[in-house]
């Protein structure tokens, strides 16, 4: 048997790794030093009250003959699927609920799409990025050329139409960055893919921390969208449903390649190559979008922007350039004095004990910057600010 | 952007939608005469109340700060692996860990595992067979050769030294055959696979049927099979799992390919596309492997042994030939008088109303069998085998 050679290719990630060293041997020479982590792309808050309980309801169906359920649909029960459609709908949105595919999560789904594609297309990815793009593609063995993001570009690049690419990944609200496309630079990359016969794949993960409504929450409030994009969301930040495992994605039926439809292909792989959801977690996730989840989650979020309108506002105090933290739950700034993202990653923990991401940890691009979260609790969330404005002070 | 064309050469499986279409029809023809299903793949006893009981206090867990999860392990949390490695202990197994990978489903991971194999490589499959095997390994582009399972082997085909084969799926008690491997069997495969750098993807989903202490419930009961197997199994049949969804995949350490660990490679895919099993269906699992959840699932197997010996007893009384049922949910018959899989499936349901499963969907070798399963309730078993008596006598 001859393994899969492309395996070798994939970069070994030392990001998450050094920065756990970092802490630990910081730690070890300093156990009286609180250190506080806002570098953590982990909700804190518990899942809410009607999800809890939906969850539990399920739970008993599960345990009596009348009620059990066995194998569900592979694409997701339609009691969830329909109130998908609303919640697109309340955005101004339409989908049909065979376009609604029910996920364990964006990231599975970002991976496994790859499937459907021929391993001789060039995949288009932003620099800095979510690390998952570049990997799942390289896996493949697939070509992968950068776009850069940068100051320069607010970190929003937009179409080289010197560049051909058949594979284009978005995310807005961007990871790490923070930054957020409007409808107008939304609708150069739509155009682009439709003009290129290329697919867009689009993560929306972030979208629930958009309140600006001019912005894009979904790449399907852009015209031509549904015939280039293929998008992927999930309930790990809406809902705090990182260990909960739920998400969507969104294969347009009007979504056509040399004459088949992408709709029709997921569909197979999926039926081929998962079981669907848990039958718990879909009622779980169902109790998100009935009025009283989507006012409680509504509460978790807007802790969140709190937390992330803190860090924003300490930041600016002292003319530190960032983005982010508005309609994200990520800050992106530049590191001060001209430091590399890992010079200031040090520089705060052995000064003042606050954790953060070094920026060059996501692309070269990110170099120079760093990223903070808003994901902590709020104490510690201003016991940091308060260090960090001592320290920039 | 070019698909992936080798999803135009999947067969498209018509069978059991085309089993839907003739009840169907029979049923609006003959809305008086009521319809016994015997060709159910899929669980209908609840889950046991130990796991019902697991689930509930995990989701409350859920709802706390305190005792909130976030993201855990992409191969599962220590606790669940630790209950499966005591599990194989009982059966003589002895595994580390880090070997141990919790997953969503044997039929996801079948699939996934595909991801660390060259495309170039060739693959044996039973002949008949459960289709995925065939499906995702037609979508990969990989050459499909079959060998044959049949009454002069006893559906249970060993080793052939002239075939020449890279990736060997083996499914033992069989799905759609019941037939079991004993332990002088399976160490044929295990030394051909060994003597050939051929990899074995041992799918024993239905393990948990066996009662006889001399039967394999692992392939790693078997000298060698830890340089050679990968195995998956679920807890879909042990615990009625099948809309639940959990499983486990056993990745050996000493599983090694051109120098290269298949289980790193494995730790690496799951790592970067997919994100775990939900924490709460991992306590749910967990509660399986407790004495009482293991007393009470064998109450839930032994309902399905015994409508298998219902079945099967009176295809004996009859002298139908047929296999399967003993250690299995399945029971394999050869159609009497001559008939297609096909014309017994239309003879039962316009004389006796009870629905089956046409061997011929399985493959050609399954052509004039037909499968039954014991995951119908008591009351309907014993009719639909008093039916069955009645039209055999």
């Amino acid at each position: 048997m001859n393994i899969n050679k492309n395996y070798q290719n994939i970069a070994d990630s030392y990001l998450f790794s050094t920065v756990a060293k970092k802490v630990s041997e910081f730690s070890s020479k300093n156990p009286d030093k609180k250190i506080i982590r806002l570098g953590i792309g982990d909700v804190t808050l518990p899942l809410c009250k009607a999800v809890v309980s939906a969850l539990k309801s399920a739970c008993d169906e599960m345990g009596v003959k009348e009620t059990f359920r066995g194998y569900g649909p592979e694409q997701g029960y339609e009691f969830l699927k329909t109130r998908l459609q609303d919640y697109y709908k309340s955005h101004n949105v339409d989908l049909e609920l065979d376009e609604i595919f029910i996920s364990d999560g964006a990231k599975s789904d970002l991976g496994n799409i790859l499937d459907l594609f021929a391993v001789d297309n060039t995949v288009l990815v932003p620099d800095p990025v979510y690390p998952v793009y570049v990997d799942t593609n390289t896996m493949a063995g697939r070509k992968i050329v950068y776009i850069d993001a940068n100051e320069q570009n607010d970190f929003l690049p937009l179409p080289d139409s010197s560049v051909k690419a058949d594979i284009i990944y978005l995310c807005s609200p961007n990871n790490p960055t923070g930054a957020v496309y409007n409808k107008t630079q939304l609708k150069k990359w739509v155009d682009y893919a439709n003009e290129n016969h290329a697919v867009i794949l689009f993560d929306s993960a972030y979208e629930c921390f958009i309140t600006d409504k001019e912005l894009p929450r979904s790449i399907y409030e852009i015209e031509g969208a549904k015939t280039c994009a293929i998008e992927f969301c999930s309930l790990s930040k809406t809902a705090g449903f990182t260990g909960t495992r739920c998400g969507y994605t969104i294969v347009p039926k009007t979504l056509v390649f040399d004459g088949v439809s992408l709709n029709k292909m997921w569909l197979r792989r999926q039926t081929t190559k998962f079981n669907g959801v848990p039958y718990i977690i879909q009622r779980g996730a169902e109790a998100v979008f009935t009025p009283e989840g989507l006012e409680e989650i509504q509460e978790n979020l807007n802790y969140y922007r709190e937390n992330a309108k803190l860090i924003s506002e300490t930041l600016k105090k002292h003319n530190i350039w960032h983005i982010g933290g508005k309609h994200s739950p990520y800050i992106w700034l530049r590191c001060p004095n001209n430091m590399t993202s890992w010079e200031f990653f040090d520089y705060l923990l052995e000064n003042v004990q606050v954790v953060g991401t070094p920026g060059a940890g996501f692309g070269k691009n990110g170099e120079g910057y760093f990223r903070l979260t808003s994901f902590g609790s709020r104490e510690n969330t201003i016991e940091a600010v308060e260090r960090l404005d001592k320290l920039f002070g």
